[in-house]
C-alpha cells in the first residue's frame, strides 16, 4: 500500500486529472449486494486500481487548477495514517490529553504566525461550512440568548457580501435565521463589500424594528479571491454591535507572509475567523479551524446547563473539552498532521510556498495579459487567476469544457460582472512554473476550436 | 511510519490505556512557538514517541472498554492511508464522480444487511452528533417549512427518553429548537422510553398549543445500551405526525445478526436513522450514517432556491451531489476504508466478530453474576456490561479510579437508577475472552483495598 502510494504520488502526471466518465458508471460496475465472505485485500486493491480509481478526480494533481487548488503533503498523510492507527478520539481531555493539549499548541504556533491576537480561542472543525455555522451560532447567542431556552428570538438578520461564500447562508439557515433575514451586500467593481452600503442596510433593518446581529467579511472569495475591506466592517460591526464573522478560509494562511500581513488589519475586532489548512496549508482534507475570542459565548450556545453521568469528567483549569465548544462530541486527532506539517516546513519553508504560488498566479496573469484574445477577470491579490476569452460566453464555456475534456488539467468556472470566467486557482505544492506555462500554451492553442465551433 | 504503524499495533497491550498525566503536560513540553525552520521528520517522529505518545490515551487498545469500545482494524487504516494521498473532495458528482458512487454503493450494501428499506437515502458525516442535527433540521423543514424563509415557527417540541444521548439536545439548540421545548420521557426499569408516556406528553403540548414535530428512539443507549420500543413509537409517531429519528449509532451494526434483526423492526416507519461504523463496524473515526426516507425535505432545509456561479454543475438524473443534503461543502473520502472492511471482512467475518463480542459481554455478566460482591446494573442486549460493587457510590467511585489508575484498563462509569455505576464496553477487534478475564480478576481483586480506604 505505502509502495502503491509512493507510485501514485510520484507517477500523478500520468492520470487525468478529471475523469472521463458517466454518472453510474461505478455502481453499475460493482456489484449490487455486499459480499458474504471476505476477500483478500490485493483482490481489492486490484478492483480498487481498475474500477474506482478511473473515476476519481485527482485532487492532488499538480494540474488540478479548479476550486481551490489543494495539497496533501508527505508529512500530512504521514499524520493521517499515523491518526488512523491511534484511532483517537479527545471529545474530552480525559479521553484523550495528549491530543487536546497538542491542537491548543498548533493552533496557537498559527495564530502566532498569523498575527492574530493572542486572545483567540481555536478549536477545530472538518468544513468551514461547519465552523461558520458555529460562529453564526454563537452571534445568535450573543444577540439573543433566550432563543437557547424558547427557541423564540426577534427577527435576526445577517449580511454578507454578494461574493460571501453560500455556506455562510446555510449556516444561517441551520441556526433558525431565514433566508429573508440575510442581507447581500453589494460589491465595488473589485468584488469587495462596500461598507457604506453595509452601514444603510443595517439603518434600514433597525429602522424596521429588525435586529442586526452578524455579519460576515470575506477575506479570499471563492469566485474572485477579493479582500473585504476588514478594518471599514470592523468599525461598523463595533457601531452596532454586530458578531463579526471573518471568513479567511482561503486566504487566511497567507497572513504569515510580512507582505500580506495587512489583510488581517482590523481583525482584533472580530469575533471568529475561520482558516483552511487544507485549502492551502498542505494539510489533507479535512482540517478547518476556527478561532474565536468569546469561546465562553460559543460554549454557552451548545450548553445545557447538566453533564450527562458518562461525560463528567474532574474540573480543572488547564482540561479543556473541546466538545464543549462545538456541536460534534466526537473529535478525531487532526491536529497530529498539521503538527507534522508546520515542522517539517517551518515558517519559513510555508512562507516559499506560498510565495512560489502567488509569484506564480502573478506570472501567468502577466502573460493572460500579453495575449491579446484573452483578458482578466479580476485582481489577482493571491494564488487564483481569473480570465476570460474576450468573446461570447459561450465561447468561454467551450473553451472551459474542452480545457477539462483533454483530461490534461482542470479549471472551474464562475460568473464576474454577469459574464462567465475561467477560474485557474494554484495552490498544490508539486505544482512547477513549467506546469503553468504547458496549460497555459493548452488554453491558447484552443482558441482557434472555440472561435471555428462558435 | 509503516513499521511504526505495525509495531505499535502488535506491542500495544504494552502501553497503559490510560495515560498519567497532569493536565497542560504537553503544552509545557512543547515550544511556546513554531519553528522557524523546516525538521526532518526522524526528529519530529522521536518527539512524537517522547512527548505526545506517553499523553496519549489508547482508545484502539484491546482494554479500553470506556464510553464505547471502537476499532482501527487493518483494511479501515489502508483505507484512511489511501484517502489521505488522493485527498479527495467529493463535494459535487463532478468533483469526483467514484467517491461519490462508492459511498452510494457501500451504504447500499449496509441498507440491505441491516435489513432497512430500500428506500432509505444514506449518507456519511464525521458524527452521530452531526447526523441527528440534520435530522432535526429536517424535522423542523417538514413541520416549519417558513422557518427556512423567515426564521419564524410555532413552539416546536421535540421528545427522547431520559436516556437518549445529549447530543440530540445540542443539535436541536443548533437548529433554534430551544432547551425548553425538549421533552425528556421516562424509561421503564430497564431503561426504556415507556411509550404511554411519550403519549400522554405529545398530547399536553397539544392541548397547550404547542407544535409536537420530532421524536428521537435509540437503539443501544449510551449509558445501558437500552432498546427504545421502535415499533410503539413509531405507531405514535405517525399517529401524530412526528418525525422519527433513530440514534442506532452503537447498536445499529448488530443487525446484521439474524438474532438482532429485530432491532430495527418498525423502522421503515422511521424518517431517519443514524449508524455509527465508527463505533462497532472496526472503521477509523471518523465515520457515521443518516440515513433518511425523505431526503427531499432535508435537501430543501439548507436550499438557497440559488446555486452560486462557481458551484454549478450539468444536472444528471444519476449525478448526485451530496453537498446539498448536508450542511458542509467539503466531504473526504471516507466511504474507501468503508468498502475496503465491507469486503476484506465480508458479512459473515463481520458477524463473526460481532457476536464473539457479545459472547464475551454475556460472560463477563456471568461471571459478575457469580460474584456475591457485585451486581449487574442492566440488562446486557449488545456488549456493554454494566454492573457495580455492592456497596457505597463512594466505594465504587474509589474501585474506578483505581482501576483506571493502573493503565491496565480503561473503563468509564454511569448513573443508573440513582447509583454511581462501572460501564465495561467490548467492542474492539484485538479484544480477547484473556483479556476479558485478566481485567475481571484485577477488578475483583481490587475489592479488599476499596473496602478498607472506604
Amino acid at each position: 500500500m505505502v509502495d502503491w502510494m509512493a507510485d501514485y504520488l510520484r507517477d500523478i502526471r500520468k492520470y487525468p486529472v478529471l475523469p472521463n466518465v458517466q454518472p453510474g458508471a461505478l455502481i453499475d460496475a460493482l456489484p449490487a449486494h455486499g459480499p458474504e465472505s471476505g476477500q483478500p485485500m490485493d483482490a481489492i486493491m486490484a478492483d480498487f486500481e481498475k474500477l474506482v480509481l478511473p473515476g476519481l478526480t485527482h485532487w492532488n494533481h499538480p494540474r488540478f487548477h479548479s476550486y481551490f487548488s489543494i495539497s496533501a503533503s508527505g508529512p500530512g498523510i504521514l499524520g493521517e495514517m499515523l491518526a488512523a492507527t491511534l484511532n483517537i478520539q479527545h471529545m474530552l481531555w480525559k479521553a484523550s490529553p495528549a491530543s487536546t493539549e497538542l491542537e491548543q499548541v498548533t493552533l496557537g504556533w498559527l495564530r502566532e504566525w498569523w498575527g492574530l491576537d493572542p486572545r483567540f480561542f481555536g478549536i477545530i472543525h472538518d468544513t468551514a461550512s461547519t465552523a461558520s455555522m458555529h460562529a453564526i451560532l454563537a452571534a445568535r447567542e450573543q444577540a439573543a440568548p433566550q432563543a437557547r431556552l424558547s427557541g423564540e428570538h426577534p427577527r435576526l438578520i445577517l449580511y454578507r457580501s454578494e461574493h460571501t461564500h453560500n455556506s455562510v447562508d446555510k449556516g444561517a439557515l441551520t441556526v433558525g435565521i431565514g433566508k429573508e433575514n440575510i442581507r447581500k451586500i453589494a460589491a465595488d467593481d473589485e468584488f469587495r463589500m462596500i461598507p457604506q452600503l453595509l452601514e444603510r442596510a443595517i439603518r434600514d433593518d433597525l429602522a424596521a424594528g429588525n435586529k442586526p446581529f452578524c455579519v460576515v467579511a470575506t477575506l479570499g472569495t471563492t469566485s474572485s479571491s477579493s479582500i473585504d475591506p476588514l478594518p471599514a466592517i470592523g468599525q461598523i460591526a463595533e457601531k452596532y454591535g454586530l458578531w463579526l464573522h471573518v471568513d479567511a478560509a482561503y486566504g487566511g494562511p497567507a497572513a504569515l507572509l510580512e507582505e500580506y500581513r495587512y489583510i488581517l488589519d482590523g481583525s482584533s475586532r472580530a469575533d471568529s475567523i475561520v482558516v483552511n489548512p487544507h485549502k492551502w496549508l498542505f494539510t489533507p482534507v479535512d482540517l478547518s479551524i476556527l478561532y474565536t475570542r468569546r469561546p465562553e459565548i460559543l460554549r454557552r450556545a451548545l450548553s445545557l446547563d447538566e453533564t450527562p453521568a458518562y461525560l463528567v469528567t474532574a474540573q480543572h483549569d488547564r482540561a479543556l473539552n473541546f466538545s464543549e465548544y462545538a456541536l460534534p462530541l466526537g473529535r478525531r486527532f487532526r491536529s497530529l498532521k498539521l503538527w507534522f506539517i508546520l515542522r517539517y516546513y517551518g515558517r519559513e519553508g510555508i512562507a516559499r510556498i506560498l510565495r512560489e504560488h502567488i509569484r506564480m498566479a502573478r506570472m501567468l496573469a502577466e502573460e493572460i495579459g500579453r495575449d491579446e484574445r484573452f483578458e482578466l477577470a479580476a485582481p489577482v491579490p493571491f494564488s487564483l487567476v481569473c480570465f476570460r476569452y474576450r468573446g461570447s460566453d459561450e465561447e468561454n464555456q467551450k473553451l472551459f469544457e474542452q480545457i477539462n475534456a483533454t483530461g490534461k488539467a482542470f479549471l472551474s468556472s464562475t460568473v464576474l460582472h454577469g459574464k462567465f470566467v475561467l477560474r485557474f486557482a494554484i495552490g498544490n505544492i508539486a505544482t512547477t512554473e513549467q506546469d503553468i506555462r504547458e496549460t497555459w500554451a493548452l488554453i491558447q492553442g484552443m482558441v482557434p476550436a472555440v472561435q471555428r465551433s462558435a
